[in-house]
């Protein structure tokens, strides 16, 4: 058997023990050996858990053991878990993760000291959840060059803006429900305000460039301003608001241009299909064209069940490291001011011919309310637009 | 340069060499030695294309050359395909192909052959196009039982079944515009009548349970027999209707079921907004949950790309078996006359008492057909559905 440890005994980390022994037998069949978990890390014991023998509280146990090939590092935040991380590698021992908010910040340093020590820092759970998404990126497309990945990347704000569509509710009223129903938190800004997210596009674009993007660098709006008239004008234009986290990849100068924000996603268009809890990530490739993955961006088993499937491909390259083609230099990044979108705007009716004035080739959308004035720009840049915009003193969402 | 041969240089082939010059210094990121076509073989000169001094037309000038490390075999049909890859891989010279026909009649035969001369062959291409759907099925999924796939497979099919629910088309007339724009075949019995996809659930449903299941054992229905009123019934219902290449896969006893038949996808269901030539692969992990990949399902350079993408995968294993856990011995089917199904079912008005004496709980649909009577059933068995609905003289299509 395999030896390996978890490092944080929460949701996702008695997952994988739960994958591990629930499909030991589906496991053999690619990896005969088989794997075992010989060690819990917690601050916390686990009197009635079935694996209360094998918690531990001093990580030294757990590193100081040569038979433990792989860790799973699922405590969540940057310290200690980097700190472990780091020490774990640099004693040839393989890191799988799902923790997002280290990987954004530290991954390229950790997957330097991997590659220094001939083991492997994966961290296919930390983008979403039960996808297959960093493996194929890695596996599928070396012969591609990625230009656009667009991603429904957070289950809570996309279950959000699902039931105030279906439902007609309000923001707040949505997120009550979602906050009863166990999909989002008490404390809900991480996943409203876009930082998860936001979080999980840079550790795309991270991977699409071998650089690093680091959360702060990209521009992020959640959709706490979003309204139950704003749905109702996206549907007048046959579109539906989601939470998108967005990168273009230029190929030419091999700069890269990161935003988390709401777009207005039209009829027809894959992500426009991708609803409730559920997370979409559209991958442009300039041979293959577009492909989407789809499933559950979260949850217990899912994310565990990706955390496990690092950790095979771990014990499969015993000995080598696994290259994740991601160094430690920093991504030259597009100024997101310079980028070009069309936007759908609202203004006070009394703005109108304003507007009209400010912005060629406006398109009007019919509007509910007498005292509003709504419309559809031409393609303009982010900074002409953040201009114009806040001389009408506009309300908009980017239209993709 | 790694050495490759392309065989057979029409739309696949051709694009293969289009990728690979097009993305060389995409291919050298993760392969620095770069990949070169060194031979084409074809029956026909290509004396205006810049590939025209790579022309063979005999086999063995590429079996001979000691630096041909890859064959991509594009040639189509069972032979002499079979023969060529099958001398390929006993010199051990990895083979890639996006020819369905010669995997899903000899894949595990061939299989076997590469994994005792320590070279690989793959198939990516096989099964939606550029979609990546092996692969991941092979590195993401080691630690899964999948219970499920179910597949829009065939992109023909999905466009005619979009523009009959779309424009209100007979199936007559957009077969026609299919073909007019180039998506159908003037001979398009393959698509049509379920052929293509059959043969891809059968290569899908060989790799999950590691055993052969080959087209001919797969019942198989096409679209040919659905109507607009057809469509307009599954719109009453909240559905659509779509071709799907369906496999269940018993984790109790191993057995696996198969099926290509037209199916009423519900509103909601990640496979209802696949539409066009696109295709959708739902696959659902015991831990993991349903996952769907989605992108061109054909077409030149993605499916070239998904070639290449093996080509990559061979050369980077240079010496070794890719093992794709296929050998050659045959699945165990489940019976399919003892599968359950709901049906929605269409019979003359004057059988509406009949019907319901026969089924238990069924539901009238609302008809525009004054002559017709439309009905759901509850769950039945095959064997049972079919003797009833002979009875009757019905026409019906499964519910998903």
């Amino acid at each position: 058997m395999v030896q390996i440890a978890i490092l944080g005994f929460g949701t996702v980390g008695s997952g994988i023990a739960e994958v591990i022994d629930g499909n030991q037998e589906e496991i053999r069949r690619d990896f005969p050996e088989g794997l075992n978990v010989k060690y819990i890390l917690d601050l916390r014991d686990f009197p009635d858990s079935p694996y209360a023998d094998r918690v531990v509280h001093d990580i030294d146990i757990i590193l100081n053991d040569p038979e433990i090939r792989v860790i799973c590092e699922t405590m969540g935040g940057k310290n200690p878990a980097f700190d472990f991380s780091r020490r774990a590698l640099e004693r040839g021992i393989s890191v799988c993760t799902s923790n997002k908010e280290l990987v954004d910040a530290l991954g390229g340093k950790l997957a330097v000291v991997a590659k220094e020590h001939n083991c492997s820092y994966l961290f296919e759970a930390s983008v979403g959840g039960g996808i297959p998404i960093l493996r194929p990126l890695r596996t599928s497309f070396s012969q591609e060059f990625v230009t656009d990945i667009l991603g429904i990347l957070n289950g809570t704000t996309n279950y959000i803006l699902t039931k105030m569509e279906e439902e007609g509710l309000e923001f707040s009223e949505a997120l009550k429900q979602a906050q009863d129903n166990g999909y989002a938190e008490k404390n809900p800004e991480a996943d409203i305000e876009g930082y998860d997210p936001c979080r999980k596009i840079a550790i795309l674009a991270s991977l699409v460039t071998g650089k690093n993007v680091k959360y702060q660098q990209v521009p992020c709006e959640g959709i706490s301003a979003i309204d139950k008239a704003d749905l109702a004008y996206a549907r007048r234009l046959n579109r539906a608001v989601k939470l998108l986290g967005v990168c273009h990849h230029d190929r030419s100068t091999g700069k890269i241009f990161v935003r988390t924000a709401p777009y207005m996603v039209p009829q027809g268009h894959p992500l426009h299909a991708v609803n409730d809890v559920f997370n979409g990530i559209l991958v442009r490739g300039n041979m293959v064209g577009d492909l989407m993955f789809y499933g559950s961006g979260a949850g217990k088993l899912p994310t565990a069940s990706a955390v496990v499937s690092d950790v095979i491909e771990c014990v499969q390259n015993q000995g080598r490291n696994i290259d994740i083609g991601l160094n430690n230099t920093e991504a030259e990044l597009i100024d997101p001011m310079t980028t070009k979108s069309r936007f759908f705007v609202r203004v006070s009716a009394d703005k109108a011919a304003e507007a009209a004035a400010l912005f060629d080739g406006i398109e009007a959308v019919s509007s509910e309310d007498p005292a509003e004035y709504a419309f559809v720009t031409g393609v303009v840049t982010e900074a002409e637009f953040a201009e114009k915009s806040q001389k009408l003193g506009a309300k908009s969402i980017r239209l993709l």
